[in-house]
């Protein structure tokens, strides 16, 4: 019989003992052995450390990026291994595109989220400066740097391929080399995934390896700089938290627990609306895709006590039209749970379920299959439970990680939002109304208690990816129960796997420190102008001086003309003398930053090629008739495009008036060509 | 003898047993009882989250700052009986101000950052919108909304006003009541500050709370919405932070623990440098004030191995002049230690740091002190040590919190960032050098073991606030060793109490939840132009269409010549085709947004009183001649200050060419009256 293999400290590693049995979760045939016997754990994180953490952060986050682009490609070109892998843990088509397409998906809404958000750079420069001292002598400025450690993923059994690549595609990014630790019930996919993974060559030596089988001791040998993540039960979650390495060293700790999310139906979803019909379709779906194995699913549906029978009848109907059976048939629309095992505690959760609900729907005993067998296989019937007392405790504290959900009765919206917080804290809520401000209170009323909460209405239906889908660019995770962690969330993510250091300094230090120039660092202003050097030739500093340019009355009143701006402040000196902010006629703020335009331009073609746009723009001094402009414009920030033969120049733009002060501030974007 | 009253359940509670004695550090004297027997905990976190939770979500964070504001003034003017106290704790003038001033100065820090950072609201929204399909109408926002429960704080002993205030001042921004928790010791200042506060008035009842004495049962009673907030030894942080009520409700813990800080002295600054005698200088304050007595203190002091002699025989100099005894006397700069079970277990320390190094000066056993008696006071001497094998273990892990640091040498950079991460995490870390390369190196190298660093030089000298001090625009806080922690950081600290949910939903949805227009929302598009409706009667999603007005070359080329920017992408036909972007001369994107104002401007006097700026202003697609434009102005957001007769207004502009393309979008920032 195969043995699954682990990858660690730069090869693959044949398991040294004879290790425990996986089964096809469809016809309980063994198909692989596993084991980590002989693996030295902590031999692997020093190779981490050692190896594999000092060649990720010679990349930029741009170059990070496209490794992982380049990534999700060559996994798409393998999809159908990964999906015949994947039936055998008990997946239809649709719940492996979840795992398999879904995993890719992270890799590529990475790539290209950290290209339009992070800096092409090492350094991540986090929030703005912050003026320490009157005299602009001592700034601060928060940075981050990727931690020096391994981050350890410790995966569930439910996602063997999605999991991995969540907690992977951040960690690379930050610069932080990854030890994946799948669950091993399923971990002949995630082997599957790390051997193509490893075999593209994309990734540098030591940025990933894999542990198949158990942890050992490797949680005994984290230190100060490695972090955990974690996706499994709370009561998993609580143990590693408290391990003692990690309890020592502060180690960072992200716990993702299943949770009993609930499902909300608005009291104007009556039968007969889109609603109703979208919180009765999405019900089910979320039951039995993955055969209700996912920690966002629905376990509470909440619904008005007026209209708890007619959702209990239509969600039964719709189950009842839900064929069970091997996936590999194509009529089936719900497989097989991953294992007996499995299928046995949703059966013991069921009971302590029961002590509070009567079953609406299926038999956990029995269940119709096509093309396999019910009791070899670990299938199970969706069931649908109904408690009428939604007080009691069962429903909001006994989790079926299976295609289990309860339904209970609710009366007013501070009564649903009461009941929802008895979840203990959530990965995700849903609220399907169309009552903008019933959705309002409730997600404001129990968002604290929910790491995501979606509304469902019939505006969003058709492109909304319900409510079991965790996506990259959104936080993953919840309060309490669910474990108290964040995954994902775009950058969020990134940066948790990065030390936010405050910087404290002169304007110099920091500008060689970030790389970026701030005001009061020193400036260069040469003979040739900047915007006559190419991205290669121009250095963060590069400035122009010019100026000045007198505003006459005669501008402001042509200007107003010119553009139709003919506001009174303009044009009107009794009126604007009553302005609380300009006591007399002003120029246009549009007009005097086209004007400074006007003076730091270089026309001629070259390496400039666009001004795409401003930020920050702020007018800080009324400009009157008669005033003196002087601008000076300095190369903020340049950020070459890996891709492309031009990079993106932020300048800052300082526009002060004859006595110095400055009339405005704000940043101009350019596109600057990478040679001349 | 008086006994300490603790604040709970909305009253003050006197302890139902004689309490421990807590005695005057200079003097020995008793000066209080404390004991928190009789307190029912479980009540006090109830009273917590029922009364002040509610009281505090009823604010908005601009009401709230109006209220610290308000607060800072009142103490302020309490400063003399605070100083008192705070002298019995043994510490100077210059200490006492670090404490109480430095408490005061946080409260008013948050006031004026939190009206500048945070929305004039109760829902705080977190980062961009995140498309989530192609369609447009399904859309993520992430929001934070306070946390349900309190924030219980537990202080170390060295900063009893500081402390409390640098934890009380983000929950309360953030709606999250308080309940501080002193350390014995100093508690006596604590109770009186509380007494303050409270008596102030100015609080919602059960937004702060204060129990003297042991924190009992305390823990115990914690749920999922409650937060911990440690400051103190690593080992009681480790204590805690494994506690079963924390651990099983994931319970959000923030440790800050005192740590083996450094200061490193660079190569280039040799005897004779500003450097050099910074350096000397920075390193004795930091031995010497609070006696030492700070988790922020300089435990390690790398210098090149070259220039230790001349170090050591420069701080030993600084440190002969130092007048040790009663704070009182005007002469003395180092006062006691809290008492004398901290002078105890300072002595312990030093003889296992001994084990590593040898005393340069100072002798942990006798110290001459003023108006005092150096026995029945805390007094100790400042003791400099020296470790001249720096790779000995003890120097980097023993830490004695009191007078005393070590001098070690290094080689180069490398060594010394290594050096500097033997810590295992540390608060802060500081670089005195006037070379910004090797600032930059060591600020890289090491950041990822701090959580601040200090870059100490000549020019920002005069205005450094120093190694020592947290400032709360800044995280204070570190890795590892450190606690793994966060504190302040400016709003960053006031999010931690808050818990982010990532909505989901249609615009519409969005808009209601947040308050804010978002893009696909639904306009009023009515017959009075926004521009002319106050800040009370203007809504989000006011909106006005303007246009169309067509751009000729005539104007591109009338606009060039009169601001002078004739860059060649306007006025060279055949050089603009050349340009990889435009194809053809193309109109300024100054110009296309002053034709826009042109458009949207109501000219006559109104509740606009101004455009104070632009923000994210992108073009998007060319204008050529003969395009005509359009431009959508709509209301997104309206902030009213607190306490001014106007407030803002954020507008989202739309700027559209005939063939229905984005030509710029931009938010337009102006000041609006609250009445006609």
């Amino acid at each position: 019989m195969a043995l699954l293999r682990s990858y660690v400290s730069g090869h693959w590693h044949v398991p040294t003992a004879e290790g425990a049995p996986l089964h096809d979760a469809v016809t309980g045939e063994e198909i692989a052995r596993i084991s980590s016997a002989g693996i030295d754990m902590a031999a692997a994180l020093r190779h981490g450390r050692e190896v594999g953490g000092p060649a990720l952060r010679e990349l930029t986050f741009h170059q990070r990026a496209a490794l992982l682009k380049a990534l999700g490609s060559t996994l798409r070109e393998h999809r159908d291994e990964l999906y015949a892998l994947s039936a055998r843990t008990g997946a239809t088509k649709n719940d492996s595109m979840i795992d398999v397409d879904g995993g890719i998906g992270v890799l590529l809404g990475y790539a290209s989220k950290a290209k339009r958000e992070l800096p092409n750079d090492t350094v991540y420069v986090d929030g703005a400066v912050e003026p320490l001292g009157r005299g602009g002598t001592f700034l601060g400025q928060h940075i981050a740097t990727p931690l020096r450690g391994v981050a350890v993923q410790i995966n569930a059994f439910n996602f063997p391929m999605w999991g991995p690549l969540e907690k992977f595609a951040p960690a690379f990014l930050a610069g932080v080399p990854s030890l994946v630790k799948p669950a091993s019930q399923t971990a002949y996919l995630t082997e599957k995934l790390v051997e193509l993974m490893i075999g593209s060559g994309l990734l540098p030596e030591g940025s990933l390896q894999l542990v198949s089988g158990s942890a050992g001791d490797l949680l005994d040998h984290l230190t100060e700089q490695d972090l955990v993540g974690f996706t499994g039960s709370a009561s998993t979650a609580q143990h590693l938290r408290t391990h003692q390495a990690v309890v020592r060293s502060s180690v960072r700790f992200n716990a993702e627990a299943d949770s009993l999310n609930c499902s909300i139906l608005g009291p104007d979803a009556v039968s007969g609306t889109p609603e109703f019909d979208l919180f009765v379709k999405q019900l089910v779906t979320e039951m039995t895709a993955k055969a209700g194995q996912k920690c966002t699913a629905i376990r509470r549906a909440f619904v008005p006590a007026s209209l708890i029978d007619e959702v209990s009848e239509a969600v039964s109907a719709r189950l009842g039209k839900v064929v069970v059976g091997n996936p590999a048939n194509p009529d089936v629309r719900m497989g097989a749970l991953a294992g007996l095992e499995q299928r046995e505690e949703v059966r013991r959760s069921l009971k302590g379920l029961l002590e509070a609900s009567r079953i609406v729907f299926g038999d956990p005993e029995r269940v119709e299959v096509v093309d396999a067998d019910a009791e070899r296989g670990a299938f199970l019937s969706p069931v649908l439970l109904r408690a009428d007392d939604p007080e009691l405790a069962q429903p909001h504290e006994v989790e079926a990680f299976g295609p289990v959900s309860t339904l209970m009765p609710y009366t007013d919206t501070e009564h649903v939002v009461r009941l929802a917080a008895r979840g203990q804290g959530s990965l995700v809520g849903s609220v399907v109304t169309a009552d903008t401000d019933f959705a309002r209170e409730v997600v404001l009323g129990a968002g604290a208690w929910h790491g995501r909460m979606l509304v469902l209405d019939r505006d969003d239906a058709k492109e909304s990816t319900g409510h079991g889908s965790p996506l990259p660019a959104l936080v993953h995770g919840g309060p309490g129960r669910a474990g108290g962690g964040e995954e994902m969330g775009g950058m969020r993510a990134v940066l948790h796997h990065m030390q936010r250091t405050a910087v404290q300094g002169s304007p110099k230090v920091l500008a060689a420190v970030t790389g970026r120039w701030v005001p009061g660092a020193p400036r260069t202003d040469s003979d040739e102008h900047p915007f006559r050097k190419s991205l290669a030739e121009l250095k963060v500093g590069d400035s122009v001086v010019a100026g000045p340019r007198t505003v006459s009355l005669e501008d402001v009143e042509h200007f107003a003309e010119f553009t139709g701006d003919t506001f009174y402040a303009h044009m009107d000196e009794e009126a604007a003398r009553a302005n609380p902010f300009f006591g007399g006629r002003v120029a246009h703020g549009y007009l005097v930053v086209s004007f400074a335009a006007g003076l730091f331009v270089s026309p001629e073609p070259g390496p400039v090629l666009a001004n795409y746009g401003l930020d920050n723009l702020r007018f800080l001094t009324p400009t009157f008739p008669g005033d003196e402009l002087t601008v000076t414009l300095t190369a903020k920030q340049i950020t070459p495009r890996e891709d492309k033969d031009y990079g993106e120049v932020r300048w800052d733009a300082d526009l002060v008036n004859q006595k110095g002060e400055s009339v405005a501030k704000y940043d101009v974007l350019t596109l600057v060509a990478k040679t001349r």
